[in-house]
């Protein structure tokens, strides 16, 4: 027997106008009657993998020990592989598709310890269709280790090296400024950078004023401990609360008055 | 004292925007602490009885025993009956008005066991005013079932043969082809059909495309095992981790593409 | 130690579309395992601290006891205070900001009991920025009292009479009618007014119908006990779950129709 877990996470692409979060809760509840279900964020953009990996990493420092599963799974039914990934020395393990949705959090976990391919039938649901892994593999999968099934038990070890990685951008430094890009909007409107403000610091000093260079347009901006010391209207760097730049407005959406999103190029610079 | 139950399973019209959901999970505490809430789905459309009763149908056989509680209710404080369902032998009890929600659910599990109307006021939350059943009446009786008050405690008997059923769409062989219709668009715009894949396969026999006709249109389709094998742009009909037909595209919305919904009538046949 | 409680309630604006609420979860079951977490509602459009106010005012009555937690926001950062206030003799405790989000909700149970600022930072998270109160504050606030932490434990007494108060809209009888307003617009276009069928009966006597006013818009509704017997078409006046006027249409939105949203200004009086 393995470690019995009591918690398991969800996030996936699959929304909440439908039933399937509620039957991913059913089958695990049928399995393991004595975990406890916890549902990370369940609206990422349909089959948009990249944002469903940022949500988990920002997420998953937070999580309780347990079993983790993510779904964004465009490729479901085809042959990219379904995976279990132990972290942390087995205080957590990662279920999921390999497409790089795992990956982000597995690194800041301190990378994959045994990975295995999740291939037993005996750990599954039958299907009459191949199109609901989260209900008929994943979910069964966590389950069963809550149980204290071994993760061995599951599939097939795999190499962790073989499995595929996230793509991050990262943030370059030249002539101009620094190049970075939006990760995410929230719901607030509020747009994060993959900048550190200490990335920022050492290139403008302690200059309170940033300009901001993105599509064509030119923005200052000021740096700002709270949404609501920056005043209406103006355009602020706030240091958010997982620690990156996010440009922000009071009281209002960045994202929407300057006509950014997930993936738009930014160039941060001292004044002019 | 009946079986102790202690699962409540909810789908509702209520949505997320106001606190009818938590108000549902905080009614269920109160009265029997030890259930375990789980929400199937509570976006259905306003009023769509229809879109409730396969929703739960869909659902049904994944949920564990107990109790589920399903509010579509547009005739609230009216003269239609609030009612308890048992199926399975006393396995679990569906409770909800009746107007049809139920009864797919209930065929599904087999049929209507013991049926009460829910009259009695000792099992009811005092309530100012006539129009959230949920919280006053459908609620509180599936919290006293789980905690082992009878279903007959609840109210009056209830003939099985005086519940309204279900007006579920039935397939018609004709000489131009299968008639069907749309049963259901999901979050990614799938659509499901009410069609069998055995009984397509006896009408168009092993051929892996199918012609599809539906308001004017006339689209091929390519039967595949999974969306992202038939290729982009391509019209394919999947069969669905319900085991029925499903119009899908590629990472899109067939739905959108093809403007079809929920009782748009489809007629598939051979290719010409 | 304090009394231990066993519920975390949850009200935010923090919506669906992130992981902030899941995140909650996380902090909360991290914390206190033992502890059940009860979502009332977290769709409260951004920054509308008057809307978040009153639904919690709405949930508050059927909330089981134990640890509430309310946060819609705009100033966190700032040096608003995040408080923590007993209610009930201890029954439960309201925790969130002091910009009165919890006013509304503490009047309803009897007013405050004992207050404190939430500065101890041994009952905080380390935060990387001060953006997220909900999570490095308020949550692990809760948290800890559900473990039997006492509430002085969490920082320094609060004098009750400083808090924020809420400010409600309160109805005018003046010599053309009942002057109210728009409380509350739910998932179906009901419209909520602060108006108490009594106050109406006072003035309009057992009138069967009442005129609006509303908007340079004057419309006439009929009284009734269910949407549903209204009649397709016709405006309704309905005493709503929460024994306040709504006013409605069946099977249809009430606000979409009239054009009339929260804080909309309505005269009801006898008819003409």
């Amino acid at each position: 027997m393995g470690p019995r877990y009591d918690t398991i996470s969800l996030l996936t692409d699959y929304g909440y106008a439908d039933e399937f979060v509620g039957v991913l809760h059913a089958v695990a509840r049928s399995i393991a009657p004595h975990a406890t279900v916890l549902d990370i964020a369940h609206e990422i953009a349909p089959h948009d993998v990249r944002a469903g990996g940022l949500t988990l990493l920002r997420a998953a420092e937070y999580l309780p020990p347990g079993v983790v599963v993510a779904v964004v799974d465009p490729g479901v039914g085809t042959e990219r592989r379904a995976i279990a990934v132990e972290v942390g020395e087995g205080m957590s393990v990662l279920v999921g598709p390999d497409n790089g949705l795992l990956a982000p959090a597995v690194s800041m976990c301190g990378g994959a310890g045994r990975v295995v391919e999740l291939t037993s039938t005996d750990h599954r649901l039958p299907a009459p269709g191949a199109t609901f892994a989260g209900r008929d593999i994943f979910v069964p999968a966590a389950a069963h280790l809550c149980n204290g099934v071994d993760l061995a038990e599951l599939g097939p070890p795999i190499d962790p090296d073989s499995l595929l990685p996230a793509v991050l951008p990262i943030t370059r430094s030249e002539d101009d400024g620094l190049h970075a890009e939006v990760l995410w909007v929230d719901r607030y409107g509020n747009a994060q950078l993959n900048v550190d403000p200490a990335e920022l610091d050492a290139m403008v000093g302690c200059e309170e004023v940033v300009t901001l260079r993105f599509d064509g347009s030119v923005r200052t901006a000021t740096r700002a401990i709270a949404y609501a010391s920056l005043g209406p209207g103006r355009v602020g760097l706030v240091t958010d609360s997982y620690g990156l730049l996010s440009i922000c407005l009071e009281r209002a959406s960045a994202a929407d008055e300057l006509r950014i999103a997930p993936g738009t190029p930014v160039v941060l610079s001292a004044p002019q």
